[in-house]
């Protein structure tokens, strides 16, 4: 078995610089992490890791707890968390619950403290006090995507100002002149997608305008049900000039269903969603949606669980971070309707 | 701290069940696993599953190495794996290689063996050789979707039937008239996907048709480059009745480039992929494929992985499983040619 001390002799370093390298290789100069690395290379070394965090109470590894991988917006996320964990030196575990509150308690017993040095949470079914009474006694945990920035979860969080999201979607089909507006509100593993809803609300009232009841569904979060509901909302009410979706997922389905209805997308009908999922630019029409800036809320949800893992934070408070704003991305599938309201 | 011992004590059982429950419930009575999850939740013990690992040389961990967790293909596979590694008691720890072969040794060197007690190794840019030496003294490693089951890899894998994927894809358009077709093949981060180009091109010469050159295109595996590839396609070909994509991805980018070029699918251009990944049933038309049994093949795979962890395989020679024979699924995007060539 190849020793450390063995590696830092070769590369001719101390065997705190071979343990910089393999935690934090920034901190190392590219040519002595190069002789490093070499050295690993040559002599096979295979650093323990579960030994050394156990020595060093860490394990190099952070957890993300998500509810289903399958759903698109959580790959993405994930990619950019990874990309953000691994700059930092950390392996990140990725824990899906399944969208089973069950499994995502076992999970979060077995990995926080003890598997994971740190644990991001994004919507799961697992309720803020149970997130509150682990991290009390085992490792940190950020909230990430927390969907109301006006009430802090009583637990380290990265926030997304949603309502301001819904807000710009409203204003960019306002100022197209639409005003016969219906609207998909997403239920995920999250929870009901109010925020975004109410921040749509909220600018429509202000114009004067009240949706129409049976203008608003509720569903899940995935594009087959994004499908069925713009159908039963097109029978609903069949004057519609756009529909506003609380994501980009049942945004896309939307736009399937209306093809399939035989209105032109968005001659027709416009079509709106929020997040900016990669399959937004990558749908026809391509899809006008609001950003969230996934990469950066993701690497911020990172950044501030290490610094709360290295004790690096002394807050009062637990610490709510702001993702950035949003932005509204105007592409194919919005335009004025044909009889402005 | 709460300890094992108390957990046992509490629920009237051994400390050896207690184990057994946290590891593999499925070897417990459900009565039994319930109390003893009751005494865990109540006690508020928490397993030290470092410590365990270290006691007795395992970690709980597997890990799925893989090129881009954003390419929509791998979350599914993600899913069934996790679903499956959870059913035996593991961990699945998701490493994204992010296409860069540098990255994936860095990982692979440490995860094998150390924090991963096996490793199961996507479509990723590192030889097979690298991995032969790594699994030597480190932990097992089983490759997954192996694309050439006529020449087994020297590593324990689970192979795929891909030439028969691309030769149900030729028969279909065959038997439905089409002579005049177009080839997408795509070029992954696990190479060139050419035993489905081959199985494809096989039957096609086995009924006289010898694909125009000027109607095969290599291109990355993306929904984007597929649609760039088919508009340059029906620019070479314009008399194409039929595109043939080696995945889903490139088939549904193709769509969108028929679409856009006022061409319909299926009447005009009939188009089928290979994969049946979720999107593939959800685009409009729904698009025909190849179905390989994403969920099916990660199951295989990590109870491979989990035998050969377990040394409960005695193989003279590194085992190959065959996954389930691909299927034809026929939906809206292929149909019968205007004018059969």
């Amino acid at each position: 078995m190849v020793t450390l001390t063995e590696v830092a002799r070769r590369a001719r370093v101390t065997a705190a610089t071979v343990s910089n390298v393999l935690r934090n290789r920034e901190k190392v100069r590219p040519e002595t992490a190069e002789r490093v690395l070499s050295a690993i290379r040559e002599l096979g070394y295979r650093p323990n890791l579960n030994a050394r965090a156990l020595a060093e109470g860490r394990s190099s590894t952070l957890a993300m707890m998500l509810g289903n991988i399958a759903n698109p917006f959580y790959p993405e996320f994930v990619l950019a968390a990874e990309r953000a964990a691994r700059r930092a030196g950390y392996f990140l575990m990725v824990c899906n619950t399944d969208d089973d509150a069950e499994t995502g308690r076992a999970y979060l017993t077995q990995v926080a403290g003890t598997l994971a040095e740190g644990v991001i949470v994004l919507n799961t079914d697992i309720a803020i006090n149970e997130l509150c009474a682990s991290a009390a006694i085992g490792a940190p945990i950020v909230l990430s995507l927390w969907e109301h920035p006006e009430s802090p979860p009583g637990l380290p969080c990265v926030a997304v100002d949603f309502a301001r999201a819904g807000a710009l979607a409203a204003t960019h089909l306002l100022e197209l002149g639409h005003r016969e507006i219906g609207m998909l509100v997403g239920d995920g593993c999250g929870g009901l997608q109010d925020a975004r809803a109410n921040g749509f609300r909220e600018v429509m009232r202000a114009s004067g305008i009240e949706p129409d009841a049976a203008a608003v569904l509720q569903i899940r979060d995935s594009i087959d049900a994004g499908y069925e509901a713009c159908i039963q909302l097109m029978s609903n009410t069949p004057d519609l000039t756009a529909i506003f979706a609380t994501n980009d997922l049942l945004a896309i389905g939307a736009m399937q269903a209306l093809a399939a209805l035989g209105r032109q997308v968005p001659e027709d009908v416009s079509v709106i969603g929020i997040t900016d999922i990669q399959l937004a630019h990558q749908v026809r029409p391509a899809l006008t949606t609001v950003a969230i800036n996934t990469s950066e809320i993701a690497a911020l949800s990172i950044d501030l669980l290490i610094q709360l893992m290295q004790k690096e934070r002394v807050d009062v408070s637990p610490p709510m971070l702001q993702g950035p704003p949003p932005k509204l991305v105007v592409r194919q599938s919005t335009c004025a309707p044909k009889r402005p309201g």
